[in-house]
């Protein structure tokens, strides 16, 4: 059974973290290289007018949904017309509600905002590197996608089971047009502030023992940004979700 | 033009070893897993006696020949079959002998000892996640093979550029049974020591803020022992058949 203890979950978006850093540096040791994302830039023959990393994308989810990758609960796919998996998966017990669970897809802004987010996380210009390139953004896409939707599944789920009257009244409200008690109960001002100064330290520290010749060295203020402004607001909009659809609403 | 400046080779080949290590952590997060490398036992319906590790190296491997990875000289593949490349690709201009290059192939002997490195890495037994293993186990495995092959084709290049006729000598008494020489000329220990003391150290330092209550801890001794045992001699393996082949021989 997979845990809905509080600490447990808080312990393993702290290891989905770090994998999002290690991540982002990769894709940072290359140019922003914008033909990459460019329609009909892909140099594939016969491919039309998606870019290389619409390509990418696609052919790592084809791959990995033949491998049962979208199984599991918290690996939400980009596509939403993949091939069924080719293997059986054995999945642990899950905890959550399975069809509040499968009502959050936070997919749809993940690309966007992460495609917004290369040119500042990148060197602007062209070094030519565009497979290596797109090879890093979908694993860090990937990673992104992973820790909004374990944080939304299991953070709603543990935080409905310690109270449950409470967050379906709230769902209720939200139902019926007023959203601040759903709101009230999911946002934990002082958690997300620890949230991103252990993300803007780790940053740091992570890079500390790189060697600048080749290492390019990425500003911690930038992944802030990206979990102030993107994983944090679409946990909490996936935990929305969730509760509703938990609440029957 | 891929530089052949030493110094310049050696600070992309620390680069390169933080990926390993990146990697070689994310691996460490999920148990051994023997199943997902037993034949048969993959899960796929149609997939006969091959393991799930078998099966995923080559969809990865199939996935990135299409998308030009393996015209890249330093990216050498697994499997010798593989489709052509869907995209044209605009490589850099290459500093390397394209014969010699091409008489490097150090893949052989890394699958086999990385997955002998397994049970070191990982804790024992099983925790089902054999899909999340295998993809971390490729994507270490391609850093691997990808700095085995960069400082083999490189730090031959380089050192040849540096004195053609004394390599050229060495590489004739190899030719007429006597590597010594050959050898002499591309063992540094002095280099090999300092790699080996940075890698532990790195693995130690990138592990320090970890929270142990989910991500794993490894041993910088196993990184050290892979470095020392498989990497540095691949690559020196690699540096001796570019060598002859450069010299003609």
């Amino acid at each position: 059974m997979v845990s809905v203890d509080l600490s447990v979950i808080a312990a393993h978006l702290e290891g989905l973290e770090e994998t999002i850093i290690h991540r982002l540096i990769d894709r940072a040791q290359f140019r922003e290289n914008p033909a990459a994302y460019s329609p009909g830039r892909s140099g594939f023959n016969d491919a039309g007018d998606r870019s290389l990393f619409d390509l990418r994308l696609r052919h790592q989810e084809e791959m990995d949904a033949a491998f049962g990758r979208f199984e599991v609960p918290e690996e939400c796919p980009f596509h939403a017309d993949l091939p069924a998996p080719r293997r059986s998966v054995a999945l642990p017990e899950s905890p959550l509600e399975p069809t509040a669970a499968a009502a959050v897809n936070c997919t749809p802004g993940i690309v966007e905002t992460y495609l917004k987010f290369v040119p500042a996380l990148c060197e602007s210009g062209n070094d030519g590197q565009h497979g290596s390139s797109v090879e890093h953004d979908v694993l860090a896409i990937q990673a992104i996608g992973r820790r909004v939707h374990y944080g939304a599944l299991y953070v709603a789920e543990s935080k409905y089971r310690a109270s449950p009257a409470q967050h379906s009244a709230a769902a209720e409200s939200a139902a019926a047009g007023d959203r601040s008690p759903l709101l009230a109960l999911i946002t934990r001002p002082e958690i997300e502030d620890r949230i991103l100064r252990r993300v803007s330290e780790k940053v740091d520290y992570i890079q500390a023992p790189l060697n600048l010749v080749v290492r390019r060295r990425i500003d911690p203020q930038i992944v802030l940004r990206l979990y102030r402004d993107t994983i944090i607001p679409m946990t909490k909009r996936g935990e929305i979700d969730y509760l509703l659809a938990r609440a029957g609403r």
